[in-house]
């Protein structure tokens, strides 16, 4: 058996960092430089291989908006603002003119959208699938960024938007769902291909937050991250989670799908905790940027672990609790 | 046809810049940021996919290194100091915990060799080819950076080292140029796997080099690539450019190995433009860190193309001048 990529991150890959600090122990989702007096350079990498994390006959453009969108969306969770970023691509064959010029038109909407340029690359033929590596940079005021590890016992646990609408998204991209409405199923397959980063909430919250992520493997095993990072466990209120409309309607038709919604991947939404001293600012901030943002559960000091509960008392037992990348 | 790689780059990716000037019109080695009053930011990025970079069979610590090393060779043209990387990785399933120990191992070395911390990145699995994206960073004062757009008519041509050693040792690692002794082979073989960056004779070079690239596509090809940013031609000539030992007694026995020398990849040493009154100061700088330097031909105000030439006024045809990447 393969070590998971959490067990070959630190094992393998921590003892890269040299002890140097700006690496977080690999612990976050970025790194933090300090680059001058006043400011840090906050950096992201991300992956998406074709299969793996985006379907191959979805449309190009969509693919490129999601493989810099999954960047921006770690930077929004720090609190940083975007600067630039950096593409490798290894190209298929069967990745014609044609598609590359619909990839290059979706970067360009959103370079435009968030005001991102793209810095440099590098771009290679592969015998493999599309893979693109994108590293984003951004900027903010030095000692400033929220961190993974700063959530204390007794923080509220927040989302931003609706959870699980990737993760139904994707079941629907596969062909699944059929038995909900035409309209439902296309928004959650649009919430798939193309998360929205909260780049202006995130911002907002710096100073507010005390940890913030963005959801990319799923609400439960991000919340695992959070906990283990800052040393505290969490609970959660299943019945507090915030779905949207299609999701609601797909739940209630398949109640299976609610731990798919709370485990499953692609969200990109932020998920941070905050001090109940802090509620009032934080739903003013996340008025103030047009987000919605839902109060879930709390942390506290037992065990690094999530907790997820039902109305009656109950406590759901979850098998699968996400994906797993650094 | 698919376009080259050139040509979507220039197409496709260019536009995405929106002009921003720290991408350099994505015609350089690295990107340029200003982040400081005092310092710039060089940051660079390379992909390496296996079957294309480097062969699946190679030491997988091999592996690792070349593709750290082929990002601080890009370091090591611009004058930039190294501050560390960002490793994205796509593991296919036949990459077991062994193979990736001892790509760890690799990176390990020469992390602590050229004094470079992994600062972050991405592990995903893949079901194509082990593709590797590095994204280096680096400082330098501000407005130092070594650009290749620099060369002017009259500027000698250098090199560094040796030219041809790594396409020969590609040949070596399929099999081929059997008739040569075994530590010949391993000699050409070493330097296809592991490239040597020449950092300190870069940095040496800043504020006496007009233009500077590493050679990664081909001395031809990349001289190429001097000539079309600077707006200059040039004169290469054969019976300058440096070869190894184990190079002349390959080129020997196949003569037209020769012009595969020159056109093939992965030299990974420095190529650069300086006026002939520098030449003292480069002949100095390089003493100074141990590295050979070779004097190749000169740039003129013609035609940005290359011409070699030999030493009976010949004219060299070359029908592949180069692989081709930004």
């Amino acid at each position: 058996m393969a070590r998971g990529e959490f067990e070959t991150i630190a094992a393998l890959f921590k003892p890269l960092t040299r002890g140097n600090p700006a690496a977080l122990g690999l612990r976050d989702d970025a790194a933090r430089l300090r680059i001058s007096a006043r400011d840090e350079l906050v950096v992201t990498a991300d992956a998406l291989v074709s299969g793996v994390h985006f379907l191959d006959r979805d449309p190009p453009g969509d693919i490129a908006r999601k493989s810099l969108r999954t960047n921006l969306s770690d930077l929004a969770a720090k609190g940083a603002k975007p600067i630039g970023y950096f593409l490798s691509i290894a190209r298929p064959r069967a990745w014609t003119d044609r598609r590359m010029t619909a990839f290059a038109r979706g970067l360009s909407a959103d370079g435009a959208e968030f005001g991102v340029p793209l810095l440099g690359g590098d771009s290679t033929s592969t015998p493999g699938p599309l893979t693109i590596a994108i590293t984003a940079l951004g900027t903010m005021r030095r000692g400033t960024m929220v961190l993974r590890s700063g959530a204390r016992p007794g923080d509220d646990i927040w989302v931003s938007g609706s959870i699980g609408d990737g993760a139904l998204g994707l079941l629907v991209a596969t062909g699944k769902l059929r038995d909900i409405a035409v309209r439902h199923r296309a928004a959650l397959l649009a919430r798939y291909r193309v998360p929205e980063p909260k780049g202006r909430l995130g911002r907002a919250l710096v100073g507010v937050a005390h940890a913030a992520m963005d959801i990319s493997d799923g609400l439960v095993a991000d919340l695992g991250h959070i906990c283990t990072t800052s040393g505290v466990g969490a609970n959660v209120e299943i019945d507090a989670v915030p779905f949207s409309v299609a999701a609601k309607l797909a739940i209630e038709r398949h109640p299976e799908l609610r731990k798919v919604a709370i485990t499953g991947g692609d969200d990109y939404e932020l998920l941070f905790a905050a001090p109940p001293s802090a509620r009032a600012k934080v739903l003013k901030a996340a008025r103030a940027c047009g987000t919605s943002v839902a109060r879930i559960g709390q942390f506290h000091a037992g065990a690094s672990k999530v907790t997820v509960g039902d109305r009656q008392g109950g406590v759901l037992r979850l098998a699968h609790t996400g994906f797993t990348h650094f």
